[in-house]
């Protein structure tokens, strides 16, 4: 018989009664019923419950020990009988009677329960990792994410890729966030930084002909924490491809997408591939968002010209000033009372805009409402034809200028989704964003920038950069989203020295500056560079979707606080004088934060 | 068709013959034959030949183009015929009659050669290491340490483990290397450490009840570069598992050695599991050495006895003084020319060890040499049946004392092996290394010492400490050993606060120094934790041993090299002043390092 089981922990069934088995696990529960004690014994896999009789030997020892206590138990399997059966577990069906039982390590006082649903402060369930960890449901979050990174891999091996480790002690971003750096103890004075992406590195493989990469790549990024990202370090599936287009690369993401969801969410709709393509431009007009939550069914209409001139004076106005009126509809909400509005009315201004104009069409289809009564008949029809209303429903409407508005009316969008209750529950919706355009006016200079990444390559390559309009030109650049939050972004990669000299000229850099920042990349495309493209959908952000946990830090086995502290491991911690002097550092202490000269000299000596 | 290419470089064969196609692929060699035009099309997949017609238009533009640079092309598949068919290549039977060529990418003048095998400096391969990749040898490398971790990674899960990520950004460890360290920015004069191995992090998901554990772990040490460790990161295959002996880790590493170097070394002699457990003691008695290499079949014999009280003064002499003989055996060397013995008694001498005796056995059985002429018949006759000798044998001695004496008739094991060529080819021999000695007596202090590990669990458990001579005490930790390279150590753990801090006490640390020291894990210890134990194969190594490359770097995709610095990305590299105060951080140079005072400003202007 093994030193400690035979079985784990969710094996025995009805058949196995009678078999002389071992277990070993942690004491998630201890019942006394009548003089017998009865002991849920917990595992990896599951729980078995352990009977010692009234008149065992083991009782005086057991009764002692405290749950979570790790016990080696050898018995008998028997059957439990009527009501005694547990249908909730697989083995509630049988139970051990104990012959023997072996502490195999003693629990002391526990700093918060391990069975049971309870909330406890997150700075003590971080404290104390290792045992919040064997609660069910971080238990079952960590393996999930574990399965979804092999199944990712498979999934990626599948299409052809080949994984790669990029290094990690490696030189600073020439541009992005910040680096964390690391100093390099035999080169005084110089640093490595860890990388925020391997971003350099993937694109230097296909220059190197790896025709497919990817990896689970650990990034690093010395930033304020937010939800959706641990401060510090996180991972993502990054991915590069060699002589490919941007469709080539949506085909193959989009089966490895759908892939993952469909095994993780079973009992979820999720998009077929192809996913929607929604050009930018579409999606901040339609949607009110480069990142629209395809389970929410509404869509924003231009309406500008419905109101343009009419006797609706605010909106007239606004209008003959050049700017636009985006409506959005509420399906069925025309027989909604008076306080739906004003409710919505008043939520407007708390989000600091003006207001939140409506009309409500009724059963026969009249329009009504503040602004109906300002509004002639045919104006408020052709609104109800462009939005595609029918009778019975209401309609929502933002106005002003640029941005502000266009994401204020995708704010309504929602909000008016989440009211009515129309969006989709248990779906995944997938969707491209593409033709992000390659420029932009830099409000304050009026100068053209860069809008998004500098380093796509531009829709119509070098001819476009010197024939068109840079404020008309796109990039092959585009976003993954799902439900509203977007996984990734990514591009074609722009791999030709000479357009990118052009490009960059085009945002007011000379040369000289591209050379001196970019070189090592222009260098290396000039001994021969692929066409290429990829993305890089966060691994984090996928679980989160999955578990639906709002905060990362359920999805991550040991994951830093907020405020970038291992609580468990005690880190980041002070060093010693020798260590920085081995490093060619000395402290540098803010003034500010040393309320007494001898803390500064306390941080060194620990 | 594709924007690129509708096969890839390796796909095309006979029975494409007429079909119109595009691939896309570096120049990776031009060729003039009588005005036609030959390129070898070169992409990760293979070689297609493309030829371009003596009449082409397209002659003029692909003249000037250089290798390396990377081409799309379009053409009809034709069959070569006769002596133009090249059986080395798959795609040999047919080549493609040029119709279009585009460049995606002219190559400037390289700075070394991709086709072909010359050698250049490691430290020009590095600064251009994406054409190194190129070349054959180190793209295939590349790909096998690719194939290799997934196949691992496939192996463990089949196992039934789980890959975990544990943090990167975390706590310097309580013993070992040196770790790197870096800066905190949110937390002025505290730093993290980058892990050396996830050693504690592994112990603790067991202590959270996830029973098997595995990760592909990127290590960091900051030491200097050894041939087989890169300076700064390295790969571990981790993995540890909960209630188990030693003997079920050994059962579930085994299958997973043998598998991954049959798959990947499929003409090579694999050891079967089981593999050989060697206790320590005998694995320093018969080959010298706790990394025996099984490749070699001498076995080394004690012949204290044969030379105590004998003749032969010098070894009589040592004897006495409690001094040891081995006896190292070369079959077949009995007939030997003196010169053979007088080579190797001069490299003894190099080894700054006394010489190296020997006996001969000629075709009668008869004992000559030296030696022989100064020992009785009968105790060469002993000598001859303890080693197991054949007349035409010859046989060397090491005498001495202590761990030099051991190591050094290990090191004439190895020597002799390869005179005499008996090193087994074409094979991968593994043992476990077992029983090694929980404590040893520190000769300059004369107390008892941990001898390797600290945190192994003793053999006998606290019985055992509180029983018996600590130098007689085994600890449950144990290497594997491949071809006389150490893969891993690994232990069973002391998962019991109790025996570890008695195992402690034994060593001359007082409980309160224990706690200072380790009590993060004694504490997570005290919360039940199970029985678990695990190792720590070096993945580097292993794909070292499967590609036979003595070099690191050369199975490593972007490596440092030996001084620490990534020539390509320029990495370490000086930062900015305004970096390092946002780090509460001041240089510290080394005086002796700045020649000038204006170098010091220099590197922190960059």
């Amino acid at each position: 018989m093994h030193r400690y089981r035979t079985h784990n922990c969710a094996a025995l069934r009805a058949n196995d009664v009678g078999s002389i088995v071992k277990l070993s696990g942690w004491v998630h529960s201890k019942r006394d019923h009548g003089g017998l004690l009865f002991i849920d014994l917990r595992d990896h896999f599951g729980i078995t419950q352990i009977v010692i009789p009234a008149n065992s030997s083991l009782l005086e020892t057991i009764e002692k020990i405290r749950v979570e206590s790790v016990l080696c138990v050898t018995g008998k399997v028997v059957s439990r009988e009527g009501e005694t059966i547990n249908p909730k577990l697989p083995t509630g069906e049988i139970e051990i009677q104990a012959d023997n039982i072996e502490i195999l390590s003693s629990a002391a006082v526990l700093p918060f329960q391990v069975n049971g649903n309870e909330n406890y402060p997150e700075d003590l369930r971080l404290t104390y990792r290792y045992i919040d960890l064997r609660r069910e449901r971080l238990h079952r979050n960590i393996l999930l994410r574990s399965n979804v990174i092999s199944s990712l891999r498979n999934r990626m091996i599948e299409q052809g890729f080949t994984e790669f480790q990029t290094p990690i002690l490696t030189a600073s971003s020439p541009e992005g966030a910040r680096d964390f750096l690391v100093p390099a103890r035999l080169h005084p004075g110089k640093f490595y930084a860890l990388p925020q992406a391997p971003q350099q590195f993937k694109q230097l493989a296909m220059v190197a002909g790896f025709d497919r990469y990817f990896q689970i790549a650990p990034c690093f990024r010395d930033e304020a924490a937010r939800a959706d990202r641990s401060p510090g370090e996180f991972y993502q599936l990054d991915f590069e491809m060699s002589f490919v287009t941007q469709e080539d690369v949506f085909e193959t993401l989009e089966p490895v997408m759908e892939g993952i969801f469909k095994e993780f969410a079973p009992n979820h709709k999720i998009s077929p591939a192809p996913f929607e393509r929604i050009p930018y431009k579409t999606a901040m007009k339609e949607y009110g968002s480069d990142k629209p939550d395809l389970r929410n069914p509404l869509k924003i209409t231009d309406v500008t010209s419905a109101f343009d001139g009419s006797d609706f004076g605010l909106f007239a106005k606004i209008t003959a000033e050049g700017g636009e009126v985006r409506a959005i509809p509420a399906p069925g909400a025309g027989g909604k009372p008076r306080s739906f509005f004003d409710k919505l009315n008043g939520w407007a201004r708390e989000e600091k805009m003006g207001g939140l104009g409506y009309i409500t069409f009724d059963e026969t289809g009249a329009a009504k409402g503040p602004i109906a009564k300002n509004l002639d008949e045919a104006r408020c029809e052709a609104i109800k034809q462009a939005c595609n209303l029918q009778n019975g429903d209401a309609v929502f409407f933002v106005a002003g200028k640029g941005l502000e508005m266009v994401k204020f009316s995708g704010t309504v969008r929602t909000k008016i989704a989440i009211e009515l209750g129309l969006i989709e529950q248990n779906a995944f919706r997938f969707c491209w964003i593409v033709d992000f355009p390659m420029y932009e006016l830099n409000e304050e200079t009026g100068l053209i920038d860069f809008s998004h990444n500098p380093f796509s390559m531009p829709q119509g390559g070098l001819e476009a950069l010197n024939s068109q309009d840079p404020l008309e030109i796109n990039a092959y650049q585009y976003d993954i989203v799902c439900n509203g939050i977007e996984l990734s972004s990514g591009a074609i990669r722009n791999h030709r020295p000479d357009i990118m000299i052009r490009a960059f000229e085009i945002a007011g850099y000379p040369e000289e500056e591209v050379e001196k920042r970019f070189g090592g990349m222009l260098n290396a495309f000039r001994y021969g560079a692929p066409p290429h493209g990829g993305a890089a959908p966060g691994v984090d952000r996928i679980v989160m979707l999955l578990t639906d946990e709002p905060n990362i830090r359920e999805v991550i086995l040991f994951p830093l606080n907020q405020q970038g502290e291992d609580l468990m491991m005690c880190a980041p911690a002070p060093t010693t004088p020798e260590r920085l002097k081995e490093l060619s550092l000395a402290l540098n202490l803010p003034k500010v934060n040393v309320k007494k000269p001898e803390n500064a000299s306390e941080a060194n000596k620990n």
